[in-house]
């Protein structure tokens, strides 16, 4: 056993054990460890700038991107967010214990299911300091352990707030080793964290794609994962003109780089002669790129021929593809064969046409009338999200507290036998 | 490419069309589709059976064990077995298209959740043909596309059954492809199928823990695996003597087999001098080896001195490990260290206690003064089980038609944008 093997074992059975522990706790007892939590981060801000201004200097002598220092950059209000954030989690419901669908059986047991943890909980995320705490604070609420994989460049920032963290922790008498982080920066440490499937039960990659395919292909572990944000909006020949434009402009621009901006805009051929002048006034004005199919282009100017490439690119950018189709079927038949099954919406005012859409358009979010910015945990009501999955077993689209706990089967009887 | 793999990605594009098709049958079209393989099957029992008789001959010539030669063969109340079960499919639920937690958000849009097939699913089983109908079915009733791959003993069953399927398929005006088989034996079908996440959304090996390890190592899918059923009872000190001895009678002998047999007796220590004697008569009835702690053959004999590996052994036969404990926390803790988190159950008349066993016991099923041989998709009320999974992600337990389905988000706006 190598050296970095046998210390992600050491993290993984303690972190095993802290799950016994957790999963047993109050949700007082959890809300309250929150709050020291806060406390902890609060009182430790000087120790948590000075070891991210480290960070920051290591960073900037290895002439990291300007956007990558950003993201690792803590400020006085950066903190402030993660505290806030904090007391959001504790304001959540704990789904932990929830009991449902009980009920009696023919042969005299009671049957029902009850809501559990996971269990142990990989986290794997870039240099984003602020997710050690978020990820963290999501894990504990919902009564599992973590072991928290961040980017190497933060690592010193990294470990000054897991060290608040395991303050906290200690100071309403739970195990410090609830929460771990790896301070470890080889590539081995996540191979191994996502392979050893005796102590972890589940892994979240939070980052790019890059990141994201290299940790779904290795692991041994489920891994809840989110890849592409390819969606569509289509507007239907029945769509109102006038709110049609408003979700398009707002899907499109609202922010550019979100995993459910609209991508690729489909518009019915009954209706395209009327909207998409409109919409491409509205998209000059905001600067947005226009590639579209062929009739696009016999009806607007100023757009770049799509390629077949188009189709499938999220862009994340001030890009937009058009294309026209026939009808729903059409259009149904082009977001599941070119879409990320992330989330797609239609406009339309007939009620058959949306309940088409809604049924067979294979997506993690499905939506009517409604710009597709609107995917997100907390417009949701999850409060919190721990990510938004792309996956189809488990958890599908934002996933809250819910997503990071099971329903195990609860059976009572009084002495019952199988005949 | 090699000619095995173009086949299977040729099978795997044509699953992914044709599930889209069954994906929004309606209810009654999938009943009909039921009806129409049952009637198929009925009507060319003189086929299966011919079949069947070749694969019973060719294993002869291979010298197979007699009880593989069992289960591969086909017989006139086989057939009415499967045919029963298809019926007892069509009078299940229907559980795609069910919406729930619809609710209003501030911001105008409606979230809730629609319960969706998860598209296709490869079954990966050993050779026992009958798994080929039931599994199909199941799938079928829960809107998925099927891709089957038996064992290759049983390959000319396999086809008959399977061409009795698609003709009932296209009675009903279905594709045939909604429910396929690899009538190709070369394990590389195997690697294939397992590996071809475009094309494949989730496989459920069924057969010995040999061939769900191996799937689950090399599946690049997600898997719906069930591992051990090491199941424990706890016989607590404040159970009640008549009701314990009758189910952990029942507990052990009722079947022998099965994954939800008890292959380990916890007896609390103030309660070890009352109901062991009482059992020790019961099992040597029975003719059940007795492997048991110190302290257990201090109090009855004949009790072999139990080791290590017995705590961890599912014996799947007349031998059961005795141990002696203190108390339900040193048995909680004994069943989450050394159980496979199956099935794990509690005498007590104690509220308290049953409580804590209820959360703190780590499995899929966990129970109240109940034989584990209630664990059963059956006995639960789930209608039929496609098996019992022992991960913690998506199913845990029995799995019937929910657990072939998953829930996406849906939400209705007006026109909503964000702001």
């Amino acid at each position: 056993m190598t050296d970095i093997e046998a210390y992600m074992f050491k993290l993984g059975s303690q972190a095993r054990a802290a799950s016994r522990e957790i999963g047993k706790a109050t949700t007082a007892e959890k809300n309250d460890a929150l709050l020291a939590i806060a406390e902890a981060i609060d009182c430790g801000r000087q120790q948590l700038l000075k070891a991210n201004q480290l960070d920051l200097a290591a960073g900037g002598e290895k002439q990291l991107e300007p956007a990558l220092l950003d993201r690792l950059e803590l400020t006085g209000k950066r903190i402030d967010t993660m505290l806030n954030g904090l007391r959001e989690v504790v304001a959540l419901d704990d789904p932990v214990g929830e009991i449902s669908d009980l009920n009696r059986r023919p042969s005299g047991i009671q049957v029902g299911r009850m809501r559990v943890p996971l269990g142990v909980i990989g986290i794997i995320y870039e240099s984003r300091p602020n997710v050690t705490c978020e990820a963290a604070s999501l894990c504990l609420k919902s009564g599992n352990a973590t072991i928290l994989r961040g980017g190497s460049e933060a690592i010193k920032s990294n470990k000054a707030i897991a060290e608040c963290i395991n303050v906290g922790l200690e100071e309403v008498g739970l195990n410090r080793q609830i929460i771990q982080i790896v301070d470890r920066t080889e590539r081995e440490a996540v191979g191994k964290l996502i392979t050893m499937a005796e102590y972890v039960d589940v892994i979240v990659p939070r980052g790019g794609k890059g990141l994201i395919e290299r940790v779904s292909n290795e692991a041994k572990v489920p891994v809840i994962k989110h890849l592409d944000g390819n969606c569509h909006l289509y507007i239907d020949e029945k769509a109102d003109l006038e709110k049609s434009v408003a979700v398009a402009v707002n899907a499109k621009t609202q922010r550019y780089g979100t995993c459910c901006t609209m991508e690729s805009l489909l518009v019915a051929k009954g209706i395209a002669t009327d909207v998409l002048p409109l919409l491409a006034v509205e998209y000059e004005k905001h600067g947005v790129e226009l590639r579209g199919c062929e009739q696009t282009r016999n009806i607007i100017g100023n757009v770049i021929a799509a390629t077949e490439e188009d189709w499938e690119t999220e862009y994340l950018a001030p890009i937009l593809s058009i294309k026209i189709v026939g009808d729903v079927v059409e259009a149904i038949s082009h977001i599941n064969e070119y879409g990320s099954q992330h989330t797609d919406s239609i406009m339309t005012e007939d009620d058959n046409r949306a309940q088409r859409f809604l049924r067979e358009v294979d997506s993690s979010s499905v939506m009517v009338n409604t710009s597709t910015r609107f995917a997100d945990g907390f417009e949701y009501g999850l409060g919190a999200e721990i990510g938004i999955s792309t996956d189809k077993l488990h958890a599908r689209g934002p996933v809250g507290l819910e997503g990071l706990t099971s329903q195990k089967f609860i059976v009572l009887g009084d002495g019952c036998i199988r005949q």
